[in-house]
């Protein structure tokens, strides 16, 4: 494919740094997700660590190998205001047909907004 | 404010029913938010249980009351390539400072795409 | 092996009824398991789900294959006093490896007192 | 109450650290807490989690508050053969009516066995 998928736009993702060890994915909230009381939307709170946890996972995988999320458990700790926000995420497990993954979304200046942890499914090319 | 917040249009959502037994969101999933294979992307599968599970607990609320969800837990049963989804939540409790919620996701054709349960904080106006 | 495994000793568990369709459990709550405050220990509660679970899946698996939970989400509704409880478990999806659960635990009466969902991996033999 | 509630030595647990930082419990799993396969259960390690939880959040409340378990959601990385697991914790964040914790499971030499995360509700006395 040419470029970024559009859903990173429809998010405003960019990711920042993936390396083996972690993956940190920004997000420019565009105001169309933010919540008609001024916080951003938990529901792409969600979205964001699920894409961040796909992309830290596809950095330890060949590049015709796919994922599929399991489980994904968000919990929330504070809202946010602010429309930058960040998303760390590292790989606590691979094996050859599951993985795990934890992250956490922070605001640009390191306010805690979420926690999350997920399971995926590896299909090996 | 006027019309329905901007995040509905950007998932494409509608709320076909929401009464006190049961929230029905249908989500006319935009091109932009399937993923590079096909699939609708997990992350917006999870945006519209949150956002159908608010839908639910605002039906049993007064219009100034506030929620905010503490948690949200997705299990993933199938992809969906299909971009007709259906959401059904239902408040599972709801006491004075916290309620829970369940859904689940389904195609047009009833196949489970998946399920949450969500924890919230209620603030009575 | 001969007869129930220990921990169902400990837990108090009784399989009451598992067929294709659906598991109960009946759990008598041991004293032991109580909190100091009078009512059954969470942590016991998800280890009545988590062991319902796996009575469900073995239930539509061979003898000799092996189950792992990758993910156990519960969600607490209330508290029990009371030391009879019953977990109501269905499988929702099974793979070749991977299975997906729900289930409720209600005291006697039906009282609600904790959803949950469930992931597992499938090692078939 | 005298001494530690019976649920800690069903569970075979002692608090070996409990500060406003983190909280560490050590669980010596009984031999009844073992599965048929020679695995610590998945549903005493959950059980180990919520406790360890429990702990953290007390250190930091008064003697007479509450706290009820909203939502525990176990991320399970390995199986445990051993019989000797430590449970590290953390509060995340704490407010008036609601708390969020975090902590992982690991053996006596250091693996990853789970990962958790847990919301609260506090009721103060």
């Amino acid at each position: 494919m040419n470029g970024l998928p559009r859903f990173m736009e429809v998010l405003g993702l960019t990711v920042e740094r993936a390396d083996a060890e972690e993956t940190r994915v920004r997000m420019d909230v565009p105001d169309a997700l933010m919540s008609p009381f001024g916080a951003v939307h938990g529901g792409f709170v969600a979205a964001l660590l699920d894409t961040s946890f796909g992309v830290a996972l596809h950095r330890r995988l060949e590049p015709a190998d796919r994922i599929a999320t399991h489980s994904l458990n968000v919990t929330y700790v504070a809202f946010s205001r602010e429309q930058l926000l960040f998303c760390d995420a590292r790989v606590l497990s691979l094996r050859k047909a599951v993985a795990t993954v934890e992250g956490e979304v922070t605001t640009g200046d390191g306010t805690l907004v979420a926690k999350a942890l997920g399971t995926f499914g590896v299909r090996r090319a």
